[in-house]
């Protein structure tokens, strides 16, 4: 491999030739040589393209960067987004906590590609951008990497967790209205119990995922806060009157998102509590999404020996030993995110609580922890959904097979001979191995008028939604 | 011990002579030693008053209660919400996961007392209020306990945790504009940084209490739902027409909290989303909390061989062994309570991920865990507020001599003379021992007089809150 | 209430005239109104009562303390050790977090008791024990607590987890060995699998239990190490020459545990890994055992809709509702248990981690998650045991069942056949609701002698334990 | 693209044209976009790959595998685990939580490599190999699987892990023995406190992470428990007989490492305790590194401004706006690793503990966690001591100036004066301040020989190691 020499404020470094980054993206690299290479999420890059492209515009509008250079930098940023300098940011999770490095990475390779794109050779001359005092102005990693985190978060939540969860949801709602009249038996505590009609059922699984949805959309507030115009500590020394309100307002415009200047530049750089908070709403999804895939997985179960009330696609052969059988995959996958975000969420907390002073310097774990929820949440409710939820249907034969033998039907008879007798009944049916109609007639509790005319599932499962 | 004969469906049982406690109570009692005898929080004893009383009522409303019953079972709630009863409910968390056991604690209590009321013996004669036909008359436990939770975190926020948060966040409030003069050197990374005032540190302080208290209040919509209503599996099996609303009402009015029905029982029984969703907002506060906690005794630490720029009051002898010492409790009280709520999330998340069908069995746990972490957080906010917020005062001492030692008033030479002339002087001054003043002049890179003009450290607070 | 007046170095304060407690004891009540009065674990009291008595044991052996003194510090703790002294320890967990208060409240306890044991009026006179210089002589409460700490650990472990771990697991090798002739539907992914005992199945909640022991019993030498001796930093500042030794040899002698001095004092004061090296051996604990019930409710479910293929006891009513219903309470306890260990082992690492310098603070909060998880764990495992464990029995009637339709049998027949002909098999019987014989046959693979050769569940069940 | 077809038991299949995996393979690309793809860890495909060849190898010796499949499957194992295969695991964590279709995608890649080294085209005919019934024989995913977590976590604590950390012991061991007589002051509650030496401060972080290695230790042998033998549900079925015991000394040899067959096969599926417990060891780990790193960071916090007692390297530009800071970036990425791996744990004990019946279906994410935990800490470890602990260095200036400032010297005037005479020296100190010397003579409580007699830094920091 082939090297140039690069110079930071400590020296000189070789860096690899045909590389745009710098000399501190090489002594970044050297230097954390921890878990597996280029571990700093793809999507906090391109929220660095997006800030740095609206700094630029933003130092200019307010006099402090030639317009060329603006237009440089901008171009450089547009491939970024675009992709096209994907194997510039070999940087790691695990480097400095305030993620200088990474900010350093994008700063450095903007100034060389921008030297390239004006006809220079890389390595030969000195740029027309400085990292520093062009591509940075205005900025401190202090400021930008919060800021990045905040916008990639954001951005991943919008464009990948909502719309898997409302695709879910909806597919569940669907279901749920389909199944409105499906009688079956209900389960407390794993144990037979009165009956509800399937649809009741999923209806729960519905009103989870809409209050789930509720709950992160009421995080985005925060969320939509951005640090940038803070600089080192909070102060924005070094910028422009009005920066912080206008570059905010780029952002916001080439996000399409509907970010603004955080009021308190203090805590935006000393806490990521509206991380913390956003994935406290991650975290409630997880939980949901825990109880929605179990329930559903365990109601399928069988196919001969389990409970068999509903049938779930069959995907893939599941088993390299059992012949033709068949697994709740899909389910698996959920409940494996639903364990990794819950996770995540305590690496998130401690991260969030061990700010000291005017920066937490935990920035980087909690950036990848946090996208990485919110991606696996997101990705897991589409594969659920398009490969489990969207073909559920009832066995009807299960379902009526368990709902004739419930004792629980029994609970019909309280307000006509009261709890205690209507609880011998039930005890007299299950220690004999009788129908319920058979214990309450042997015990003379009753008349078979009576049975007939009390005792109707389809009457004990209420007018409530 | 003396003792009289209760029975259940299961057959009769000794219960304690003088307690009024029945057959199920009791059975719980010895079934259940684990841990601390009566472990089952006295908010929820409380909240399941409120809700007796108002399901007696809204039965009587409904036409399934004589009037007679309603008014028997109100007076021996309101003997509960009193505190004259406190020794009649000894079980423990640790029972059924449902809750039933205290449910049915409550019920046996309210009729053994109403009997005794009405002049009769505790254990002679039948009952004229029937523990599980009248005091539970449209409920069971897994519609009931969900709603003293619900009652009982509901309150506790209110009553305790927003209150103390609250008077914390006005106090730091109150020191951050007191304090918005005293400039002091900041901090990144724990190393010195560009300035910022005393008051500017404050106020992010308060604005992630802010923040927190928002997060915490849009959670409390969630909370306000009710579960009562949907009895055994949701459905509303056994209620009256109208009754889930009414009932709902009435516990608003008791309470004097915006409760009302939930809208979907089956989630309301089945899952506790609302109090995994408003723990995560206690958790958020507990992160914040231990930021605030740990920055103000690390600024605050001494009294000579620490940063020493706060002091705070001198509350108590600190040490056993080392006379005279001094330390930061309040500030260790604090984050103990932090270190708790972030496990109790924890444990809040794992129970509420594990209901199965109609129920989560989880519920004493949740609840405990949930009552602790609010009453922790209120409590621990009230006293780090009178007796450390109230009493911090700036070290004037402290802060000027590191104002003036500060290598990084540097930065504000960044757009007069670049970023890497910049850092050489910065290096010079920090290698030979030199003040930035005698290093900048030294290198030729400016004059005396564009130093008092530009580095000034008054000037680099920003105009930023 | 009367009161008297104490003084400590910081001046007077009044305390109630009754108690035998002074003024920092009294500080700290006033100043640490958070959560329930006297938090601070009985059993940590006790061992410091342990504690203060060795190190007077062995002052006086090193003759920094003379055996008059040494005899009435000795008094009291065994009272404090009997239990007549309970009222007298009224301080919380959320103090200080070096314990530092509770340390004093002891110190001051004993001084007091002992004037009043020498025939003197409480609140009367000098008293010849001093609370610093005699009971705290060669202690600071930076060695004293995280000493109480391992003692009442340590104790705990051995005399209520452990036991309670192997009642259960005695019971379930008892319960295994009794069933290792019930052949049944094995089941993975919730799903039909092929065939095993019941016996080995609980014989793998045995193997958990006792790798779980092991794992436990690992951590115990760690915590045998006692930081007595370290005083205010580790360097054991105002001890006695060979001090250290001898008084975790009266430790040991007092207690009948095997604990030594620490090797390394700084470690002892600055970290407490030994307690999040045991607490993590008991979540081990907790997850199995959150496997093991979870696992034994599921297969006694129903009774008519469900797995069925165990009984277990029946204790309660059920429900407060539904007539004659009975649950798992005690399996629910139990993942109720589970659940809150996760959780505390979140605080315990949050608590371990956060140390500073020479001294970690977080060490009450430790204590208190440490010897509830260490309860509650020995508690459920003992009740149950005690009130489900040893009941079990198999259903052979809906083991048989299932077993006969088992689907998965047909794996017997892939040396045979051939994975891919044997699925063949499974998928037409499943379709066309056939038997596997009836499948296989009709598919021409096998012939029915070969059937009734090649597939036996009773030869499935392989010769491994 | 171009595509061939391939079909497994549920039909046919495209699958790229030049890919050696096959049909079930394919499936699991196409059902499971969650995430980045690949994302199975490339230790546990590398871990198969010494099974798939130990299970060949058994199977031939108990004759039941013809000895030239047996060499042509372990041909393909070592082209694996040369890494030249790389591009043939495309799946993700997220799948199955059984890891079936990983180990299908070995299975297939085996087969299908071993058909083109036969001399075959990919696709053409029929493989002589097939994956279930030669690749997969006497196996099943559900022993696989756990096998290859076993495998790949014991290699990866073995590999990275523990050497990691032992460099990092051994460093600070040796700078613990070079700081041995550099006297300071000592901190506790971050308050100013007795004395003691740099070498004992930094003996405290060798003997956590002496008793981190032992805990770690102490875990592996239930780790090096193998469950493969087990097949199905445990029982063994379709394993011919010895082969669990001689499959596992296989693997010993391959590996190098002293595994061995687990003792009982229905936990080793249904439960995965082992790796619960291993991580925890690697988690109290985690705790014991970030006080570590805390401490040190906190140390040579400054330049000017915080506590400057000790040097640590500077590796990097600090800050994108200020310029010539340095920051304690090792210490940043450690924090950072322990809060993940603290998290980890969480997701971990989770999995461990949702096993139902005769399979544990979290085995991905279980392993993945873990894995990834066990790389970071010997990762960081390394990176933290060749970037940073090996060139910390003593700031004897600063030790100087905290040390003399000390009033917590007058902890060595109790034996001699009493505790609360101390305390009036130290607190007139305070308040006036002066020296201890002047206020101790000021209060005539000793003689300015006395006060040189006592008061002697260097005896107050004990014969302790």
């Amino acid at each position: 491999m082939s090297f140039r020499t690069e110079h930071d404020t400590m020296g000189e470094v070789q860096v690899p030739a045909d590389k745009y980054w710098g000399a501190q993206t090489e002594r970044s690299r050297n230097n954390f040589k921890i878990g597996p290479e280029a571990s700093m999420p793809k999507e906090i890059i391109a929220a660095f393209a997006y800030l740095k492209k609206a700094a630029a515009y933003t130092n200019t509008d307010c006099g402090v960067l030639p317009a060329e250079k603006r237009d440089q930098i901008a171009q450089v940023c547009d491939e970024i987004l675009a992709g096209s300098l994907a194997g510039e940011f070999p940087l790691v999770i695990w480097q400095t906590g305030s993620g200088t490095q990474s900010n350093m990475n994008v700063n450095e390779v903007i100034a060389n590609r921008a030297h390239v794109l004006a006809g220079n050779k890389l390595g030969e001359g000195k740029t027309f951008i400085h990292p520093n005092d062009d591509v940075n102005k205005s900025q401190s990693s202090n400021d930008t990497y919060p800021t990045a985190m905040h916008i990639a978060a954001y951005k991943m939540v919008i464009d990948v967790t909502i719309p898997g969860i409302e695709k879910l949801r909806d597919t569940l709602k669907a279901k749920s209205e389909a199944f409105k009249s499906v009688v079956k038996i209900g389960r407390t505590h794993l144990m037979d119990a009165t009956p509800l009609t399937l649809g009741q059922e999923f209806s729960g699984y519905v009103s989870q995922l809409d209050h789930g949805l509720k709950a992160l959309k009421n995080t985005l507030d925060h969320l939509s806060e951005l640090a940038l115009g803070g600089t080192a500590v909070g102060t924005g020394i070094n910028t422009p009157k009005g920066y912080d309100v206008k570059v905010a307002e780029y952002i916001a415009k080439f996000t399409g998102l509907p970010f603004r200047t955080a009021e308190n530049k203090f805590e935006a750089l000393a806490a990521h509590d509206a991380i913390v908070e956003s994935h406290g709403a991650l975290k409630q999804i997880a939980v949901s999404l825990m109880k929605i895939a179990n329930d559903i997985r365990m109601l399928a179960s069988g196919p001969r020996s389990g409970i068999g009330e509903i049938h779930i696609p069959d995907n893939e052969p599941g088993s390299s030993i059992m012949p033709g059988k068949v697994n709740p995959t899909q389910n698996e996958a959920v409940t494996m995110v639903a364990a990794q975000v819950m996770g995540n969420d305590v690496t998130i907390s401690i991260g969030g609580s061990n700010g000291h002073y005017e920066l937490n310097v935990f920035k980087p774990v909690m950036a990848a922890n946090f996208l990485q929820s919110a991606r696996l949440i997101g990705d897991a409710c589409t594969s659920f959904n398009d490969h489990c939820a969207v073909g559920i249907e009832p066995n009807y034969a299960g379902i009526k097979k368990h709902l004739e033998n419930s004792l629980m039907l029994v609970t019909a008879l309280n307000p006509h001979i009261g709890y205690e007798n209507a609880a011998k009944i039930a005890k007299k049916a299950l220690k004999e191995n009788l129908s319920l109609r058979e214990a309450a007639i042997g015990l003379g509790l009753l008349t078979n008028e009576q049975f007939d005319e009390w005792v109707r599932p389809e009457d004990m499962i209420g007018s409530l939604k």
